[in-house]
């Protein structure tokens, strides 16, 4: 039987407040067993860039990195926010090891093309992740923390999402160990009212997924974290939990298999 | 016989200056065996905390890392630095990891107390560097690359000296490895005449710099580079060799055994 390994992924805005991110590291240091923090860091980029006078390019909704953008989030991502997280982990207890995709070449990624005439920049859409060599590190007591940030092979950082760094990991690992991928945001999990707080699903299948798509119950931005959830199911991750950043018990939420 | 282990510290100016940097990951990269690269970052620090309008505070000569300057180094030494050459050297097909002494727990520090009324705020004085543990990295076949910043083990990232992360890291290492420290600077090696940029003395010896230092030919800022050198050797360190970022070959410079 395989070992338990919790990955929790959490978002830039948690990291940026001090009553939630100093909850949320008191309850991932809580976790007992093997475990992997992935987080984002996406408003202190914009502030750091903001003050340098670099401007946030966005084409649709979404933010476009050019060199000056890949150079903040490079700071911000991988120096600031992550050995920040790294050493009050230390100091929890937890013997943590801040990793871009770069570093022992973990995860490798090529710049997105250009499609419909938009270059979204210095962006990596994932080739693979190492689950090899993390899995090395988890199993020798260490605590991967990783930062949004991959690399292509050829000397280049590129800023790559969150959510993917947390799900490639995710599968990459699912070979080596009984994988729970924790999705922390800001609601208590996946709402049947997004205007009450409190109607969260408890779980969802694939079989639940096609008869909520079907009847409006979940729609929009959920769509496509659902069906993220679901294809690292396919992958071999065991369960994924989209829960509060305050709530990572691995019991509260929404629960995905 | 232990095996041989190379560990390279270079300043921030070749960092920061292309050509340079090129050269040095080139030559860097075609060390065999073991290696660890050490860097500074200083200028590009003080540029980022200028365009973000933070004040870079000297006392003596010597900057003061406040809070804000403290969330820069963290940034520009931590991030931007260290991933970029981490992202070339793995270009160059060497398995390089990124380090702050926070990353498990590799270099603890204390914050350097007050002392003749002057506080340097966020710089941390080392404690320990753990040899062991980077010891498993490199069997592993890892190349660590280690940004000048440890921790307090308490949760706080603090401003190291580069040099001083270079000679504590060989030290640790000595009892595991046959370790030959390379220090990088802007010149061939410790010359006899300061003018003359070609009068570099070879080899020098506790009882050659006892002679050098008493007739005046080794003085100024030299003075304690050596005397670092030199404990370095008490301390198991092989030999420590000063020269030319570009010329990190083990064979030019100064040789200090």
């Amino acid at each position: 039987m395989k070992e338990k390994l919790t990955i929790v992924k959490v978002g830039g805005a948690v990291v940026e407040d001090e009553a939630q991110l100093s909850q949320l590291l008191k309850d991932f240091s809580a976790i007992e067993g093997n475990k992997v923090l992935i987080h984002g860091g996406g408003r202190r980029a914009t502030q750091v860039a903001a003050s340098l006078g670099i401007e946030s390019k966005m084409v649709g909704g979404r933010r476009i990195t050019d060199a000056d953008m890949l150079s903040v989030v490079t700071m911000v991502y991988g120096g600031l926010v992550n050995k920040n997280l790294v050493a009050r982990l230390q100091a929890n207890g937890v013997n943590a090891l801040g990793l871009t995709g770069a570093d022992m070449d973990v995860i490798r990624s090529h710049k997105r093309p250009i499609k419909d005439g938009v270059d979204f920049g210095f962006v990596g859409d994932v080739d693979r992740a190492d689950g090899e060599m993390l899995s090395r590190l988890i199993k020798a007591g260490i605590t991967p923390v990783m930062a949004p940030l991959t690399h292509d092979g050829q000397g280049h950082i590129l800023n790559t999402n969150a959510d993917t760094i947390a799900s490639e990991t995710a599968k990459a690992l699912a070979p080596y160990y009984d994988v729970t991928l924790i999705y922390s945001f800001e609601k208590k999990g996946v709402l049947r009212n997004p205007d009450d707080d409190d109607s969260v699903i408890p779980t969802i299948t694939r079989a639940d997924f096609k008869q909520y798509k079907a009847d409006g119950t979940i729609s929009g931005g959920m769509l496509p974290k659902i069906e993220n959830a679901l294809s690292a199911i396919d992958a071999g991750v065991s369960r994924v939990i989209i829960t509060l950043a305050t709530a990572i018990d691995g019991e509260s939420g929404t629960k995905i298999f």
